[in-house]
């Protein structure tokens, strides 16, 4: 009979055994390049998509894609993601503290998308291409089931000098509201605001002109998908900011994780 | 600013939005093909993954494979799975209740995976061949990133009659084990027996003969997986019983799941 | 040292060795679902993309899709397809022959692809999605590497009756242009039209309405498919002709392909 | 009507029109990361899958494999492939030349398999995993729907001099067989040895040592492959070379490819 053991982490299907928790636990990602476009947007209908005890900083989008490269926890394998999020500031009774809140992140592989939704990452999936890069133009898509949705385009100019990308090494927190529904009733056994704490060290960047193209989806491309590109396509590109790329390792400090209050 | 609203379900990410919670709610899927091999194994290793408050009803193992089309909540789109299960008896204090232990179900694809373990069924991701039929042989074959772990090869034989079919019809009682892993810290938020309710009412049933082929996959090879095939191939296959192959419709009551107690 | 031998067929890579010509030889596919949508179009601008030496009967346009499963010459394996071709007739010196001219062929697996190719069929890759079945609408979708090219729905209405059904089997002229170009020059060393038989043998039919909707790919989409999705995007749809759907059998009689004169 | 152009190059489908032939093309691939296994083997066995007209020098097997990013003719699209190789001499009427001859070769994407096998290079389908990286060791496995019959592992030692590195910047001989069958008939319309000269200029280098595991696939695997991985599975392993890994850029001189004679 199987037993679960205290002090243990399991993950689904716990019974075929767990590990130890190990209280520094950081998933190591050795190879990462990042994208990451951003845009002034319509504050008010962004903050439609904030949950409670948010504030939004600015009215900002930003959507970030990162070709995830020698991921330890994979045993070196790898995955691409695209995060959508905005700058918030959540204001708990005990916790008080800034970040980008994600609104949704899709990826290309089924066990990160898992592990992630487990701890309140707003993880689905989508097929997104590695990047193409041809002449300085770095460029990638996103569909569903081969309906594209999304369209990512960077000019890529300068890179930044040494100094500069040191300046990039910086602890994000990462922040997102973790909904584990309730078996057979409305509601949710767990709704809570959530903390996870990367470190972000590039190797080197640069900086260029990019585009964000968005499709919505019908119903029928994607009943459990269609309302979150439609929600993203609606919010107007008021202007575009400069688009940055990194190259370089990032750490997810994931036993650093905890519920905010 | 988002609220969550009385009486509605969510999934992740919630704050786009939620549905009306309908007490009835089934999920059809109207045409499955399912292939459901079966073996005696040893009891005593079987158990070892049944978690306390089970009682395995036989030393047997059930691989059984189903290929999902016309699915309604996906809008038609289909998957394909592969389940691994005991007969069980869930003895609780206030439950008891027969059924079919889900040990491990490989998808693949994640939109169901996400969904289903959300409510406690132990579901990750590998690739799943459609069948491939050639002169009544079905074969399929999973693997995980290019690594084959199941073979699956049935040689068909005999349609039942219509009586026969009839008598399939039925409700299952899938059984599973909900794991929530707390944030950021050992142990579970949320570790509890669950039912899910299905309706599957087959057209047509054919029986034959058929093997099962585990291949260990090593920890290099999925680090996520590794030890789930580990268990899944150690278990001896003592005697094979016949193949059942059916086609027809399925429901599962989602709405009528619930935590056991 | 590799010989070939007389009287045998090979496919690179060809020195593993090669099989026995059978003149009757046929590749069987014991299991298609078919629908063919079809429309009129500009006869002049069809023209345009029918080789010299044949003539176009109707100024039509068909985009048929088959889900091909149970294929006999890849061991029960399956894939998709999608056709887009053209009502003609060859007049050679010789042969004097009605069929369809296949403009374009686009498939989700390669090994029928490249077959194919050989044989003088244009196929090229795509993604291609399963059938998506929902409340009699029948959905599918085709990209390239995450850019949607083309969407086909058709909503079902009647079935045939049976006499109409056998009324549908029939031999098939498929006609398409083998062009093998020269290594290292400009030209080719074959360009010839030829011949494929087939016979298409349905157990059920249906018919009902559809849509067809193209996107033009751009350059940096697909260097390779981008002038042949504006091509066919181009040709106007002036009306449409109802949807057939058949399910059933089908042979391409591989050996009685012959080059036209 | 479509007519074909003097001095032009197309490619299947050949009637949306084909570009001017350009006698200095060349095939920039700006990012590849290759490792290099090889090993001694049974000359006289290896021999068998070597067309006549061409000389063993060595009876050895290379099994290379490149991960090819920022390729310019996919507008900077990306695809794995690995080659399996024996070091040969032409001896021909006219030509008398060293290089690789190319017994199979491996790719995960249709473009390039296309172009390439109308060029004489034996490619067909595989899915390669792209590189897994971690601790040093650089893993990658091959499978055809779902059926592993690769894996490849080598462990990184030392990095290279650049001194070293620059001596391995070289003009390469790739060798095939081209084969186009007849249509409808036995034996071909084109069977002729070709040559493709390549460039590679790597950045880095590092050598290592590394195993390469085949398993034999079935026929109801893959009916069109099964024969390839019996044979090469089938040469003995007698010593295995240093591995050798780059990471450069590398021009196919397309158009200086000539059939050999």
């Amino acid at each position: 009979m199987f037993k679960f053991e205290d002090g243990k982490s399991y993950r689904m299907p716990a019974h075929f055994g767990g590990a130890d928790f190990d209280p520094d636990a950081r998933a190591v990602y050795n190879d990462i390049v990042s994208l990451a476009f951003s845009y002034k947007t319509d504050g008010d209908r962004l903050y439609d998509y904030i949950p409670e005890g948010f504030e939004l900083l600015r009215p900002e989008l930003t959507i970030s894609y990162q070709q995830c490269r020698e991921v330890e926890w994979m045993a070196g394998s790898n995955y691409n993601l695209v995060t959508v999020s905005a700058p918030v500031r959540f204001n708990g009774r005990h916790d008080r503290i800034e970040g980008s809140f994600a609104l949704v992140v899709w990826e290309n592989k089924t066990t990160p998308i898992l592990t992630g939704n487990m701890m309140g990452v707003p993880k689905i999936y989508a097929d997104i291409e590695d990047l193409h890069i041809f002449n300085n133009i770095y460029r990638t898509r996103l569909s569903y089931e081969c309906s594209t949705f999304l369209r990512l385009e960077m000019t890529r100019f300068d890179q930044m000098p040494d100094a500069d990308v040191k300046a990039l090494h910086a602890d994000v927190n990462s922040l997102g509201w973790r909904y584990i529904p309730k078996v057979g009733a409305p509601g949710a056994d767990l709704s809570q605001p959530v903390l996870f704490p990367m470190r972000s060290e590039p190797n080197a960047a640069w900086t260029g002109t990019g585009t964000v193209n968005w499709t919505e989806l019908t119903w029928d491309q994607s009943p459990t998908q269609w309302h979150i590109t439609k929600a993203l396509a609606g919010l107007p590109s008021i202007k575009m900011n400069p688009v940055v790329m990194t190259q370089g390792r990032s750490c997810l400090m994931e036993a650093k994780g905890r519920v905010l209050r």
